[in-house]
């Protein structure tokens, strides 16, 4: 197949460097001289057939932005086959001879069942906060992510200590615990509790007496996917073993998802961006792009949907570590 | 009266500055060759008999900290005369020449009982992230607090654009809508919510629908103490209103007291910590400092208990010119 | 007269702040059904006849950026005879009513003189990093640019207390040393070296031997426009009094001028664009608009630009008072 | 051996995660009853007999901490045979069981030496922000700076862009390109001058005009270790060739190694942190602590000191392809 259009889209939950991402699919694409067609809000914006054309002007300095210029949705319409039909139809019209989607890992399955049900050469970059995807050590989004969360329970911190209370912060992640626990290890939080962890709330009590001694204030870190409940429920749980505890509850909510994207989220996402256009090129199809620490590695969009990533449980033994033992 | 020894006490609410403002106390008490005690957690600290002595050491390297290094407390046995005994039993051991009180009109209130129940000079000094004190255009803590919710709507607004959602966020201040208000125009929201306006829930669904024409998302910054109830209630009475609209809901929390003071926070903090030195040492009692513009004043604590300081209503007017008009 | 249009540019040293008064600008202007025009690149954009119109679109997400989208420029080609008839020619053909000015007192002067050579209402707003404006407390940009310093400053306190230095840190502000004097204070530096007041090096080394016993290196903050010269130039006349000492020197140049606006400079870029559209609708002209404390303050240009305006020296000696003492 | 006792220092350039870093060496000894002492500015630390006993109390509150609380230095006196007999005397009088050193190589091999000279269990963690370490993807320090640089050039963009100039901006990295490179890819740059590729001044100077067209303003990232000079020089060399650029120079200087360690340096300070307690506990001698990738990786000191490492330079490839294309 000679190549010479592509489109792009993002899909699911936005993310911070997925404007970083485009901007390197246009501007690799242009390199190439190859068209590049950009769809609005997801596959939504397929069935709605809301496209642009994307160019130089239209990337310029977005790098540093977050969100996502092109939009996104979480599409009930594309999980019909005949909202596929009118997606398909004006893929067609359009006469994009590849599609490159930035998303999480229902993004992907999208793309798949796209790629099954109309011959299309797709390649899947992995974009959302949560860094749930098999295939990749890191997504598009989630160095940002962490680094808001860190930021903000530097914050917390300070007010915690200064009024001695314990505070339980609950963090994005949907069902993975990969932000809570790492931002638990950066922040020096006292505990952290995730979903891949069966919470032990008489434990948590007991180590949140422990932790305060000669203390001025603790953090507890609670992925929002917690088996216990979200976080005014777990405290809520815990208040009965604290009575005499200045027991408070922050959620961090959606400040998480945006914010200008960190240096290594602009570099990876630029990366894979160029990288994606190159697969194309190459004639692959039904790839997911990832990094292995620095390196760019290749893998069946298939595993980043079927495969299960969970974040490296040893690091609650290294929390263990570093609490305070009296 | 030949002053000697003062103290020093951080009380009610932590703000980003308190530190600067105490580090000034106790340089200024240093230069002017006075010894400086810290009383730890305000009022209940002196019920408590905790305090230590500030010096050189102590204050270093803490201008650019977050909350307060002293501590701070809301306490209920001050309320007491009992209570307050035993703290002026503690100041006479202490043999303090004078007291200086960070914090907001609660803490003014306990300060002027203090100094009317023992004849203990006392000097005010403004710090809360509400900016809710007669006397001084800007308390220490809420520029710093203003711009904590500024850049966390710049974030919310990333993903509010991408999704095409509309945002409620709900910011701090009390009963007043200082931060709100002023955080709307810096952050270019579409609406705000204050408690010195009633709220009108048809004029403000009739005004998103409006605002949301050919833009990616909405921000409606809401104030705690809103009439209308909370973020959660507000945004559940707009929905009927706005049926096929993505509404969400976001409280900011406690961010917004910690962190990093702004330039200046620790500027004012730090004049008005000197300030209040050098006014003990002149004989004042019962005064409280406070900024208009780039000068210091001096009004008296009474009229920073008493006298309502409210926010500029005209920029109302001035967010209306704002909006988009279709 | 019959207000129907007016244009806004932007000139000098651009500042943080300018976009969030452009977008108050045209959004106030549309309110009131005036067109508004965009002058590019300062008033040389009058004499090469470059212009656009400026809609709602243009000025969404603008609020948060720094620089000014208009772009600005220095023109040699204004100062002359010839340069001002093609820029009144074009003002001319533009057909606007009035003109509003974003700059230093260097683009008021400009302002003026087009305003006596043509009949055309001026309205300036004081936008500079360097806050040397007569008939304001602040201009845009600088509560910005400030807080860029004193995060810089803070970064180096790191290093310079890591490894027992002192640093010579040169920021900007052109003649006048408020830059300079209020991130001295804000960053708790040991001295500062401003243009208003004459530099003694013996006592300057004199000072940073006493500061620095006992203390893990030291920030010495200078003005660009300090009488002894730049940053390294002052270090080496410093070096010969403190052989033993390692003295660094760093100059933080552009990053100063950038970056998102702080919320102060956008409520006050915003109040001030929005005022100025009122005073062209009132039929004022050569007027400048400036800050008191909260209050919009309007005087006349040529004060703006006669009128000289210089720091608090009284903070020197606060900064003396804050040293520490042995 | 019977592990009771070490001793942990940092030397060379401080970094920031350095102190995240000493935090966890000493919470895992204490979880282990280990002693923990900290020996002060390096090297030459163990001369001077300068150290403290490291607890809990100490390493509160100090993992967002730019610096490192234990202050570091080149010594100069380590290199001699004589120095080192000093310091081996006083390692011997503290009876400390093994020595952790948090530096780049220079570091390691005075450790190297050390463990040579006297028969002491040393592990090596890589701290440096200019990521030149073999064995390791990235050293502590590194993610921190090069966000600092990142977010410094986004700021240069704001005034590049408003005033249509070409900033040449000189980053850290000593001899070798980490920093540069990646800082170019992350901020959008349009050109990269590193050590590691021969600077070629017309190609760079055509490359400028080519990229400048339609578009306002250009950033050139020059590492400080590049062949043709620095930033001044390489500018002064383009300028002939461009005669009618507007062409400046910024070097962003200290503020490169300060400032709070991001959340992924604190995250792999902590990590390497407690795994060299590990290390010495399992009676491991003469090891260096990587990362790569997620994994924590351990590799002979000697490999650290002898082997080189240098920035993939497929990344200028890329960053080719990302030029726009006229």
């Amino acid at each position: 197949m000679n190549l010479k259009k592509i489109a792009v889209l993002t899909s699911g939950g936005d993310a911070p460097g997925m404007n970083a991402c485009i901007r390197a699919v246009v501007k690799a694409s242009l390199h190439f001289e190859l068209e590049c067609i950009g769809i609005y809000d997801g596959f939504q914006g397929l069935i709605d057939r809301k496209s642009c054309v994307l160019d130089y002007a239209v990337v310029n300095n977005v790098i540093q932005r977050g969100g996502t210029i092109l939009g996104t949705a979480r599409s009930q319409e594309f999980r019909t086959t005949e909202g596929r039909q009118k997606a398909i139809s004006y893929l067609k019209e359009l006469q994009v001879d590849g599609l490159i989607v930035i998303g999480g890992d229902g993004s992907f399955t999208g793309a798949k069942i796209l790629g099954d049900e109309y011959d299309l050469p797709i390649i899947g970059i992995p974009g959302t906060i949560d860094n749930d995807i098999y295939g990749t050590d890191h997504t598009i989004g989630y160095d940002t992510a962490l680094n808001t969360v860190v930021d903000a329970v530097d914050k917390i911190r300070d007010t915690a200590s200064s009024h001695h209370r314990v505070f339980f912060v609950e963090v994005m992640g949907r069902d993975s615990g990969f932000i809570a626990l790492n931002a638990a290890i950066a922040s020096g939080a006292e505990s952290v509790l995730i979903p891949e962890e069966l919470t032990d709330i008489p434990k948590l009590a007991e180590s949140i007496k422990t932790q305060n001694k000669g203390k001025r204030g603790s953090i507890i870190i609670i992925a929002e996917g917690d088996d216990a409940g979200d976080a005014v429920t777990i405290m809520n749980k815990v208040k009965p073993y604290l009575p005499d505890y200045d027991l408070r509850c922050t959620i961090l909510g959606h400040i998480q998802r945006g914010g200008n994207p960190s240096a290594y989220d602009r570099i990876i996402a630029t990366r894979m961006g160029a990288k994606a256009v190159e697969l194309l090129r190459e004639g692959m199809t039904d790839k997911m792009i990832g990094m292995q620490g620095d390196l760019i590695v290749i893998s069946s969009i298939e595993d980043g949907i079927k495969k299960e990533s969970s974040p490296d449980l040893s690091k609650l033994e290294l929390l263990a570590q570093l609490r305070t033992k009296k």
